[in-house]
């Protein structure tokens, strides 16, 4: 039994959700050229929109992509459209269609999809028993013309997570080309180690998360010592507690890395801790008015 | 005036070229998780379509995608049908439709584009005058874990041949962490100094390409001496003759970088040889039966 997919919104317009809505010669698909932000939404809100908003845009001026002006109102449509309790809800916007070669045409047209859908299924253990991550053989490029952007770019991720697969762990854990924990192959990663809640940099090739900085917020509030600053796999492997952080699953605790426990190997009553207070933090946020 | 675009094949199916081909959920667009070809038509044939596809069932095989058992035929039907006498030739395979997140579907469909279109007018400054190229800020990486693969994930190429073009030069050079010269934008790079013909090996980033194995062959058949082998800027500017290689624009002398000339600033007889011996080449082997 298949059952219909909840429609896509292309550029403002609700179109069926197993249709086709982009050409083979959108520069999204030819070449990667977009960007893209996948958000989680709460009974017809989005925790943070705003800041995933300005996220966007900003990459869209780094890459000369034209900020199309009417991106809230599109999201907002379709979240009201959709309406379920809890939600993925992917923004993606393109340099559009474009003629072939890497030189962007003279009349760009971004191509803008919000695509929502039901949240991914993670497992109670996830969070209760947390994960184990494998070390991907391929680097991060924190000198890339593009790190901290969230492009459409995700070919090494990809390629990581399917290593970490065979190697029968839960996700990738990447490296910069410094030997730098970076972040895994879609969350931030956090370790707490020494009486400090430490995350990589952003000059580690890590994104700059929305939960990753809703995290920086919370340390700061219940008065937990925090600091970003590099770190290498062996402190990764001392530490006490780690956890990985993304706007869809929100915190989940790291407890495994290439196969040995990481403190205890359970998650460890900070990570707890902070868990408890980001699901306040997101529940207060997201109260409808 | 607008006129129609040359029509796309799905699958193997004619659609019209002007349409919407793919779904927002296609992982070729949302994750950039697939693999292209770019080749030369010639009058219903293609330059080394064998070995194009070759890379490409290589670079599935890499990425776990399974290869679709009609590539070649569908190439064909979409070059029998276009049939310009030069036209460009894209083959996209990507993982097809994913439902969210990194782990690929259990059932994978691999989407297959084909796009013909008419070859991009390359100026005839760029084989008569040369072309500049800027040292791109941003550095390939080397030890990402596709290197090598021609993935869809073309977003720094964009970046940085944007920034070329903003300083003002012909296109992008990048350099790969470790300050060796890489390749082009979309071209692998040649450069002829102290009597070798020296281009950087796939360890440096470059992509395996399929003009670059040509010339290689050239210029053995020629009895030009020619090494793979690291180089960075310093020999690049100090070389005799550079030029760059892609297969839709074939061979372009490279003449000047970062402002600077390259020898005397003009295509050197090196260049100029093997430029004619690979026109030769190409019509040899794109004669039809």
């Amino acid at each position: 039994v298949s059952h219909a997919l909840p429609a896509v919104w292309v550029n403002g317009e609700r179109q069926p959700g197993d249709g086709r809505h982009v050409s083979a010669r959108d520069r999204g698909l030819t070449l990667a050229d977009g960007l893209f932000e996948t958000m989680r939404g709460h009974g017809g809100t989005v925790f943070r929109l705003e800041r995933h908003l300005a996220r966007l845009t900003g990459g869209l001026r780094a890459l000369e992509i034209p900020v199309p002006p009417r991106l809230e109102a599109w999201v907002r449509a379709a979240i009201d459209d959709a309406a379920p309790s809890d939600a993925s809800v992917r923004l993606t916007v393109t340099r559009g269609i474009g003629p072939g070669g890497l030189a962007p045409p003279v009349d760009v047209r971004p191509t803008v999809l919000v695509a929502v859908g039901a949240l991914p299924q993670y497992s109670p253990a996830t969070y209760e028993r947390g994960l184990g991550a494998h070390i991907a053989t391929g680097r991060r490029n924190e000198r890339s013309g593009t790190a901290g952007l969230k492009t459409l770019a995700y070919t090494d991720a990809v390629a990581g997570f399917l290593e970490a697969r065979r190697a029968g762990a839960d996700d990738a854990l990447f490296l910069d080309t410094e030997g730098h924990c970076s972040e895994a192959s879609s969350s931030n990663l956090f370790v707490w180690t020494g009486g400090l809640l430490v995350t990589p940099p952003l000059s580690c090739a890590a994104l700059p998360g929305i939960t990753r900085a809703a995290v920086l917020e919370l340390a700061a509030a219940l008065g937990i010592p925090a600091a970003e600053r590099p770190f290498g796999t062996e402190e990764l492997a001392g530490a006490d507690e780690a956890f990985l952080t993304s706007s869809l699953r929100g915190l989940a605790p790291l407890v495994r890395v290439g196969g040995r426990p990481i403190g205890d190997g359970g998650p460890g009553p900070v990570t707890r801790g902070i868990m408890a207070s980001y699901r306040d933090l997101v529940a207060r946020e997201c109260r409808r008015p």
